[in-house]
């Protein structure tokens, strides 16, 4: 198919100019690490169109995207390009941590999607991505259906990426782009592990 | 499996940090253009590590890319990470281009190909991205062969990224990562076209 061209034109009494400013929401899932990267890759194009970011990070570990936020937020103090906010919601808590404090993990994400309701009502953003997101409503912590359903009447034109593994069928009912990244062959299989400058 | 830990430790004679160490060449593909995002969104790492960033680029069009290279080269000139040199092979070619001026692109191919060969054996990078570099393999331009043994043998540690489709296999043998990222649910199918901050 050729890029740029859609396969088919819906009937939905939009304009093209209409259809094609539509925010997106997009989620990338899968089994990689190359969703979030991707999904940060995204956010150089909203940032050269001088967008507000904001970046929601509902963190596996404080040390796996210390790359990817020094350099957002270097680029938002450039002043030349969009400004980028970068929120880290219950700093530090890890999906790997053992039981015993799930119940502040929960209140911690709850709390941070109830940030992200207030910014989609206030349009602070043009662009937002809720990093590793998926987890919390895989845990129960985060009703999956009100997501979709706050997603689905966000105001204005916000788009919306969001990554992790396992994402809710509701999400990905709600989603205008899903991406889902595998592995064909990864130097851990040969026995070799993560490295700076690489994996974080 | 736990993220970090490798499945197997081979009997290679290496140490376990030399192991971790050793330059990667990493191949992404597939049908999307998540790929040239995931590239560019590793090279942030990389700048965060303040390494030498090169970009070669076997462009598609002047417009996709504009986002990536004007948020990298913004990076560069931060003096906060790595330096960020953006090299576009036979500027404006387009492999949606028809035919007539074949030769003029494969010299322009050739050419950046001799480049690339020159900074490798300089080590002139420590991070390069080698932007829709399969397809000048595909079309029997540069020589695949050469290219993985040239990837082989090159000195010091320098991970080189490449994107594009169809990526040859003597490509993939010398890789130690392939992602392949696809499409699972894409606006275009419901007659939506690409726009600016999202597809560029």
């Amino acid at each position: 198919m050729p890029q740029g061209v859609p396969t088919t034109v819906p009937d939905d009494g939009l304009t093209t100019r209409q259809r094609r400013n539509r925010a997106l929401v997009v989620v990338h899932t899968g089994e990689m690490k190359g969703k979030s990267t991707a999904a940060f890759g995204m956010a150089l194009r909203a940032w050269n169109q001088g967008w507000p970011i904001g970046v929601f990070q509902f963190v596996k570990s404080a040390k796996w995207k210390v790359g990817e936020e020094e350099a957002l937020k270097a680029l938002g103090e450039t002043g030349k390009g969009g400004t980028v906010v970068w929120n880290k919601m219950g700093e530090g808590w890890s999906w790997t941590r053992k039981h015993g404090d799930d119940e502040d993990h929960a209140a911690n994400a709850r709390e941070g999607w109830e940030q992200i309701k207030r910014d989609l009502a206030a349009e602070t953003y043009k662009f937002l991505v809720l990093d590793e997101f998926t987890y919390p409503m895989k845990w129960g912590w985060i009703d999956p259906h009100e997501v979709a359903q706050v997603l689905r009447d966000r105001p204005g034109s916000q788009h919306v990426v969001i990554t992790g593994r396992d994402a809710h069928p509701a999400l990905l009912e709600v989603a205008d782009l899903v991406m889902e990244t595998t592995k064909v062959k990864h130097p851990m299989d040969a026995g070799q592990k993560g490295q700076r400058g690489i994996e974080w």
